[in-house]
């Protein structure tokens, strides 16, 4: 018998950067979680410990904070792809180098004397994602969205199904929609730069899609707001989105002598339906 | 020896509801988390399991349901008001109930045709809050805000405290200050109504003391805080704060031979410095 | 208006702890999230940010690691004890110092040559807690238990409770009983020693009376658990309990074809039953 | 330009059964959070809300507890495959079905009687996991545990990698080595039976290895690791292992005027390191 070692990548993660950008009228805050993960010829580390190629996951995490002092950090792609350039060309024995940025809400206080110059609070749940892979001969940017949930009280219906034996669910017309909308994009190669423009185009896309699709399904209201994210935004080739079904159930009141009429839930965390599909820009 | 009940409550926790109200022209949506902590002659139930006093938490969680289908839940504060109320007055065996409720921050889309009728996004992590406890003699309201994360880049110091051999911290005249706010105020006996508007005008203030504070400590702007609600708004009596010291660390650049002009730091989840204060209106 | 500082206190939370004791034959491993905060004559850093009072926060975290250096920490009680001792004598306006610390279980890994000498396992999600408060003239030592789930699939009975319009729960004789026990436990003034001892005694008491006791209703095995723990162990004086009741619902099957014999349920993480008491010994 | 579905999926996730076995002399219990994904013909639901191939993510919620009903649920393995082999072989439009099972660790509670035949205990943080896809043509089973954490308080170096600008880590001949196994393993076709016992020969020999290994870098252990589940479990031709290097930091006592001879750490969550390899039988 013999075995082989197939597959193996090692880095960095969650290392988390606070960055303050002090100009003389107002102060820009940049916050992020980085992964960071090198693929490449590490196999002696593992075979017999010999580490003579191997960059210490703790250098990468003291680089995240090097090149943020000199990067201007506008958006976190260009900040990846720094990153990702920086592990490649240093080292020859990696082969490919994949950057992920998580990146918390913050949206400057509006006081009485409006936006401020330098407090801010939390905008949102939602965390705005990157991923750069780059290899010898190739890049490649994605970026996203995860955690960013929506609900519609109404213009959502789920009928007509499969039914069999263990189908208890009824046809309905009118359902809560409430969702949590993940979502990852893939630029194309020849984009270059205002990746906040996009990004911000193709989540208020998705948001308004949402808000006025007529739903007959989860899967529907899905394809719509993919096809809506690619057809408005011409940076983008490709977007998968994941959205939990997450479910709203009408209490049944007969039991407690009242009528429910389509207005009091049970909020529930599981089960959840769980609809992924990715759409893809044709002759690529 | 002899052993003695000392004291016993139970009740149901984490209830989630979901209300939906369909006005011709919008739809207002209230999510709730509740939980019902019922005091009284229970003591049977814990010596010899003889339940006949006891009402089941399974019918607090069907009480929840029932009462929400009737009550408007314009606000928190009434509808724990109604519930507590519904408790103490059906039971005789009941002392006391206590009525916590959580909610999580919904907002309207805004699409490019306005606010949208129906459609809602997460409008951030914190959480509004607010407890009801009534006796057979005695009501008390209170309500709150939980989790709301805010941050200052400047205007924030720490100097001149004790030092002592294991004191490494120096003196910092310019820091950033990021916090989460967690805070719960007590109305006066007094006050009916218009729950809400005392609930945005109190959490307002403190985000705008926050953001205009010159913070020479924690515990200094913690009390601007507090002072602020309670000299703002009148229907209060006392408030208590807690606020979470979440440090952001200068990195040391030296090592890597660059200097950090104030600029880069880890951001820590833990260890946190928590501060906290109970302020109350004198004379009461 | 006058408005007044009523109560505050400060301190730094979660400073994380491991600590190796390198025997010649064997380690010891004493992992700790520890907590400190402190009471005094701090009022001048709320009001004007007059910090010379003021023991930093950062301070006590390095407190915490010089002294884990000497002490022995074969028991927590007893080191935080030493720390809550260190804040009161050092500091004159310091008037209390509480200490709580958490400890994540771990037991030595078992090989096919036994107990291995410096290898370990997570033993369970249970954590053990205590908390020392010191004041100028007196001093408590609880401890504790948090976390630790257990779950019976029968012996366990729920009937001839309270019914009124909004029940819907019938009586139920057999049915799984499944919480997570959450204890604190109050010493005698006058123990000093083998607190591990004790801490052992109480929990292996009270799982014992949850798997032995026929249950009635989750009040009545708490009170069992708590009025074991008093008589079995002296060293206390009062414990406080609280059970969730964390449902396990049986499937209704008969829309499915089926018939279900108590066998299968939906695990539920919400809502919960919550239960709480406090026992003590009479006459003190 | 055109828009292309080029992937689709949906399923419910998160569902979550409790099945108790009652035997004269002892029950059996089993809990499983069960998630199931279907693949197949279901773009008209993407394109235009015709759900009439999609059978309902509530149907699938039914079917678990229906199917676990008669299943005797010795192991997860053989359930997952009757769940997959269900959906496929039901529903023609159904091109694959996933079908992914989680178990929380139970064990009984041990009295001073011995072994009780109902009641139980969690046994840790870890959980088993298991995956079986089922096309139309064939059928893949892995299994895996997940959040298992162990540490070793020696035994441990990393020294000889790679030093640049960035790098401040020194040479280190004795570390703490902490991590979570994240495992998941491929058997061969021809497998059918005795799940619980590779199972358990896997994650004993992973743990044994973990203990006992000299380690000169995660990648080596985590190498070690793999080569002997292969080793020792010949139904097994792959695993993939993940470990983080959840780092315990030493303090640096200098400037406390005291020396950390190795025995003092800061416990941190983040950043961490992340190791990952794929190890596979040769010549399959």
């Amino acid at each position: 018998m013999s075995i082989r070692l197939a597959e193996q990548s090692y880095g960095k993660s969650s290392v988390r950067l606070t960055k303050v950008t002090r100009h003389p009228d107002r102060h820009e805050l940049k916050e992020l979680s980085i992964d960071i993960s090198l693929e490449g010829a590490f196999d002696a580390s593992y075979h017999t410990g010999d580490n003579t190629k191997v960059v210490a996951t703790d250098t990468m995490k003291n680089t995240v904070y090097a090149l943020a002092a000199s990067h201007p950090l506008i958006d976190n792609e260009s900040f990846a792809l720094t990153l990702a350039e920086h592990f490649v060309s240093r080292n020859p024995q990696v082969s490919a180098a994949t950057v992920h940025a998580e990146e918390p809400m913050w949206r400057r206080i509006v006081t009485p004397s409006g936006w401020h110059p330098h407090a801010y609070i939390a905008a949102g749940p939602e965390r705005r994602t990157c991923q750069v892979r780059k290899t010898r001969d190739d890049v490649s940017v994605k970026a996203g969205i995860t955690g960013l949930s929506v609900l519609k009280t109404t213009d959502s219906a789920f009928r007509d199904f499969v039914r069999d034996e263990y189908t208890t669910l009824p046809d309905v017309d009118d359902r809560i929609f409430a969702t949590t909308v993940n979502a990852v994009w893939t630029y194309k190669p020849t984009v270059t730069g205002d990746w906040n423009g996009h990004h911000g185009l193709i989540c208020r896309t998705m948001i308004d899609v949402f808000a006025e699709h007529k739903s007959l399904a989860v899967q529907q209201t899905l394809y719509a707001m993919g096809e809506a994210a690619l057809a408005t935004c011409s940076a983008i080739n490709e977007i998968h989105i994941a959205l939990p079904n997450q479910h709203r159930i009408p209490v049944n009141m007969e039991p407690l002598g009242l009528v429910n009429r389509n207005e009091i839930f049970v909020t529930t965390s599981e089960p959840f339906g769980l609809i992924t599909a990715t759409l893809r820009r044709e002759g690529i």
